[in-house]
Order: C-alpha cells, then sequence, then structure tokens
C-alpha cells in the first residue's frame, strides 16, 4: 500500500488510480505517441527510434503530440522500455520490421557480472531532462506517466537478444541456473529502482511497469523466479509516493499474483474479461484496460459495440483507467484512436465526484 | 455428448478421454514426431515436410517413429493443419525458419467466394492413406489420434497469410465483413467435418481438433464469430463416436466457452494451473495438459519438479491425460522427452481400475 505525501490530485486519471470517483472515465493508450500518427512520421523521417529518445525536446514534443491532437486524460513519457540496458552493455539496435536486436544477448553467469552498474542522473540523463521538459509543458490538468520495462520481461530481450516466442532460452537460465538468473533480476531490479525513482524526482506523477511478456510463464515459474523482483521494484514506486500500474499481456493466469506484486492499478488486455479480472483482482486495486488493439480498425459501430463492452464490464466502478490492451498499432487509424477518447468521455459521464 | 457405438475401449489413453480410470495417467506430446528426433531428421533430408505428409508409407512411418521410441500411450496422425487449404486453393509453402506462408491470402468475400470445395476423399487421399497404414501398423493398445487445425486458426492463416502476433487482418475481417467471415468459417467448417469423419472411418480412434490461436481472441469475439463454428465440427466428431480434444493455447478467458462449443476432453496450456482450468471447466469433461515445452530444456531435477507439479494439481482424478501446452520445440533433448514419459508413468502408478 501507498502512503501518499499530498492529497491526491484532482486530475481524472490520477483519481482513478485511487479508485476515487471520476466525472467521465479516464482514458490514454499505450503508444499513444507512434507511427500512426502523422506528427510522429514526420519526426521518424527525420530521426531514428533512439535518436528522439535521446534528444530530450523531441521526446517532450512527441510525448506531448497525443495530448493536442486526441484529448487523452493522460501523457506518457516517449521512451523505450530498453534504454536501461545500453548503459548496462547491451548492444542494441531496431532493425525495420523486426524491432529490437541485442547482438551480444546474455547467456552465462560471466555475461550477467559483466553487466555494467547504471544510475539514472548519469547514464539516463536524457530520459530525466525528457521528464522534465514534458511537465513543464503539459497543461497542469494532464498527469504524464513515466515507465520502464518490468524485471522479466528485460531479461527475456537481454538473454534472447531481441524478441521471442518461446522465451526458450530465458526459462533455460531460470531453470538451469537459478542463482545467475536471481542476479540478473536483481541487477536489474537495482536499476529500475534509481531509474524510476528519478524519474518520480524529475516530475513523473504516476508509474507504469511494462511487463509486457511475463503471460509467458507459468504460474509457479512467476511465483518462484519473478514475483519478488517486481515486488522490489513496486514497492519502491509506492516509497516515491505516485500510482504505479503493473501491466502485462496474456496474464489470466497470473492476476492474483501480480496483484500480490504491487501496483496500485492493474493493466489487463482483451484476454479476459474486465469485469472478470476485477472480481479475480478484488476490490484493493483499480483495473486498466482493456479494448483489442485491432478493435480500432473495426468500422465505427463495431468499434463503438466493443468501446460499450468495456466500459460495462466496469460499470462505472471507480478506479477504472480505459486504456487498449496493449499498444496501438502502427497501421491504426488515428481518427479511431480520436473516436475513441470522444465515445469513453461521453458514454461515461456520470455524477460529478 | 457423445453416444458411444461400442463400449469404452482398454486403452489407457481412450479411458482417459471418457473419464475413466486408468491403471497410470497417459501421456503422448503435440508434435511428438518432430525435428528433435533423429529419425525424423533423417528423413527431413532427404524428403521436405510437405513430401513427408503426401507419400503415405512417410507419414505413417513418421506416426510410428516416437511410439517406438518413447513408449507413448498415443500416436498423432504426421500431418500439417495446413494440408486441407491446398485443395482449396492456397498456395502454401513452408521457408525454412519463417513457417508457413500462403502466398495467395484470403482477404475479401470475393477471395472467399473463389475458395473451391474439397472433399476428404478425393482431394486429401494420402491423408487417408497414412491413417489407414499407420493404424494398422500400430500396436492395439495404441491408439491412433486424427486431427485437424479449428475453423478459426485454419481461418488466420488464410487470411493473414501465414504466422501472425497480432491476427489484425483476421478480426479486421470478422468486425468488417462479418457476413463475409462467417461464409469463409463455414465453408472451412464443412472441409472440416468431412475430412475428420473420413479419419475416424479411415481409423482414428480420437480426434484433437488445433484451434492453436484462438487465445488472441476476446470472450466476446469468440462467442460472436468462432464458437458457432467450432461447435458444429466437434457435434461432426461427436456422431462419428470418438473422443474429441478441444485443444487451444492462452485460453484461460475463454475455457468455459470453448467446453461449451465442445469436445470431451478440453486441451489447456501451462499459463492456466491445471487444477484451476478444471475447477471451471467442471465434472464434465477430461482435461489434457500442461507442461511448458520449454520445461525440457531444463535439468533432471526441475523437469521432475515440473511434471510433478502438473500430477499434483490433476491429483489422480480420472480423465488427466498428460500433454505438454504446445508442441515439443525443435530443439528438445530427446531424452528429455523419454524421461518426462517415464516419469509420468511411474509418478501416477495406482490402483488398476
Amino acid at each position: 500500500m501507498t502512503h501518499l505525501p499530498v492529497p491526491p490530485p484532482s486530475a481524472r486519471f490520477l483519481r482513478a488510480c485511487r479508485r476515487l470517483p471520476t466525472d467521465r472515465t479516464p482514458v490514454w493508450f499505450m503508444r499513444q505517441a507512434g507511427r500512426y500518427m502523422p506528427e510522429y512520421r514526420a519526426l521518424r523521417e527525420k530521426y531514428s527510434l533512439l535518436d528522439l529518445c535521446r534528444d530530450p525536446h523531441l521526446a517532450a514534443q512527441v510525448t506531448l503530440q497525443p495530448v493536442h491532437a486526441l484529448g487523452v486524460d493522460a501523457a506518457i513519457l516517449f521512451a523505450d522500455i530498453l534504454l536501461p540496458l545500453i548503459p548496462m552493455g547491451a548492444r542494441l539496435t531496431f532493425s525495420a520490421g523486426e524491432g529490437p536486436v541485442i547482438d551480444n544477448p546474455v547467456r552465462s553467469a560471466r555475461d550477467i557480472r559483466s553487466l555494467r552498474p547504471v544510475t539514472a542522473e548519469e547514464d539516463l540523463g536524457y530520459v530525466l531532462r525528457a521528464v522534465r521538459l514534458a511537465r513543464g509543458e503539459l497543461p497542469e490538468s494532464v498527469p504524464l506517466i513515466g515507465f520502464a520495462g518490468a524485471p522479466f520481461t528485460l531479461a527475456s530481450y537481454l538473454v534472447e537478444g531481441g524478441s521471442s516466442r518461446t522465451f526458450r532460452r530465458t526459462k533455460q537460465l531460470m531453470y538451469a541456473e537459478p542463482r545467475a538468473w536471481h542476479s540478473l533480476m536483481e541487477k536489474l531490479s537495482g536499476v529500475l529502482i534509481d531509474y524510476l525513482s528519478a524519474q518520480v524526482t524529475a516530475g513523473a506523477q504516476a508509474i507504469q511497469l511494462f511487463d509486457s511478456w511475463v503471460g509467458a510463464l507459468s504460474l509457479d515459474d512467476y511465483q518462484t523466479y519473478v514475483a519478488s523482483h517486481s515486488a522490489a521494484v513496486l514497492a519502491a514506486v509506492a516509497r516515491s509516493g505516485v500510482p504505479a500500474i503493473h501491466f502485462g499481456t496474456g496474464t489470466s493466469g497470473l492476476l492474483e499474483a501480480m496483484r500480490d506484486a504491487g501496483g496500485d492499478v492493474i493493466g489487463v488486455d482483451w484476454r479476459i474479461p474486465l469485469d472478470r479480472a476485477w472480481e479475480r483482482l478484488g476490490p484493493s486495486v483499480a483495473i486498466q484496460g482493456n479494448l483489442d488493439p485491432v478493435a480500432l480498425f473495426a468500422p465505427r459501430p463495431e468499434l463503438e459495440r466493443q468501446v460499450r463492452l468495456v466500459l460495462q464490464a466496469a460499470n462505472g466502478r471507480p478506479g477504472h483507467i480505459f486504456n487498449l490492451g496493449h499498444g496501438v498499432l502502427p497501421e491504426t487509424p488515428v481518427e479511431s484512436v480520436k473516436a475513441v477518447v470522444e465515445m469513453v468521455h461521453e458514454i461515461s459521464v456520470r455524477e460529478a465526484a
């Protein structure tokens, strides 16, 4: 449980994180700043993804784009979950179409020992400057969400050397060298605790921890190899005084364990009905989700039907933050994203809190 | 519910499909005939995957390999779920490393109309001959499982033109052209009903319906766009008098709906604990699963721990068929697969039925 140093701010999104009533359901989107937006594509013609992340002015500018274009209730810092791995020693590139590639993957206890210690101020200062700039330029009513990848998801990229369908090498390291695995997870957690605390100090008003690929694990593996490390990171966020969103995809089998690991808000995808997920999670947490990103490709009536289904499942209960179940896809029609913001706000209007 | 024309046969696997007590827990593996086996790799040096499928003698030979090498309690026909799409008009190839590619994907109502009608006897006779040959050569005590891809999973390959992470085009067709979608699903179901009935006539003693990718759907989408078509296929299998296994991955959100669509056995993956899945499914079905295929890469003590966890979750209840949660991975050590068969048989010994 978090202990707030100050009374909860009035922004819709932050109130919902604390399960307080709101005038409308707050809505934002994972990857709301991204390739589906013409403003973003224009910048990407001139700069690589890493260039954009590393230039605090550009990163802040991209962070603000969807706030102006869509009217969302929160901004999320423009950055990549893999950035902290670079100063740790990963040779990271983004290949067109194939996603991230790390050409010196971490496969052994020795590889893990040679990972470099990282401090956010020294090694990721450009991210913190982007947080300060974005926070300075955002309207007061729009909170800024900072974020990081969770230890498991980051470890999986380090070990696999990129994306994976089976996470074979990651699980193999867990099973065959549990001590090395835990030391990797501890290193990552240490970096993340410092990095996220620094984001909060720089002005982030909430933190999302992306454990995007944790749904690949059995409950037993999650509890044995992952939960305690996520818990350490989420406890540090709680100490920093801002709400934490604990997100994963395909997590129907892990919901209670993820809640127990921490987070004021649990992010779920469309693979579980929102009401069933919330029932299992119980009254102690808020919930974020869970429209299928592909619904944004549907004709308007079908899109609206699906938005209504999500809102009906939440049933006006305080503590629902509307979002997709995963990031906006690159080919998404921008008009559909805009339409969802309007739908959510119109459909969810209720008595002011 | 199925009405058996004959009393339940005595084989362990078939008894478990009917939730009858067995002397030991039956065990087989999805993709138990595959690249991890030296005997199979030797054949693949001379023949392509499609060559092996299309030669009934070779397909029967491959079907029997794991029965001899591993001592599994059931054989599954060596074939590919995409075979019925070829006579329907799909130009299917298997590219090394990238999996199946269909270079004339189905994207419109017109594409769907131009799919050709298929009858198993005329167009897939080579599969039926492989069933007859394999059944003739198998020991009487080892049942032969026939199979097919479920309508949704086959449709997803046809529409995407191969594998997919997001199933964007498949869902887009559902949402934008529901009549065309349903007509595609009806065409596929018609082909599957004929194909699976013919497999049973040829000697298959159980059928597994692989809806491998259905876990990508929300419950609402499953019920709206998929369930009735799977139900039609599973009802036809039930009429044929053999048990049906209804399998998918990532299906924690869909379990009850999949059970309601049909099947005597529900196949689940490791993303949900087996006991929790069975509790939700209730007493009317048997269950198959659910070791993580990557556990086969673990050192022996960890592998045994995970095998025990699955058996403990089943708790000796009649109707558990031990399997992985998905297919054996190509790099799997064959000794581990063999060891799991022995572990399952040793750990699960109990009073004879």
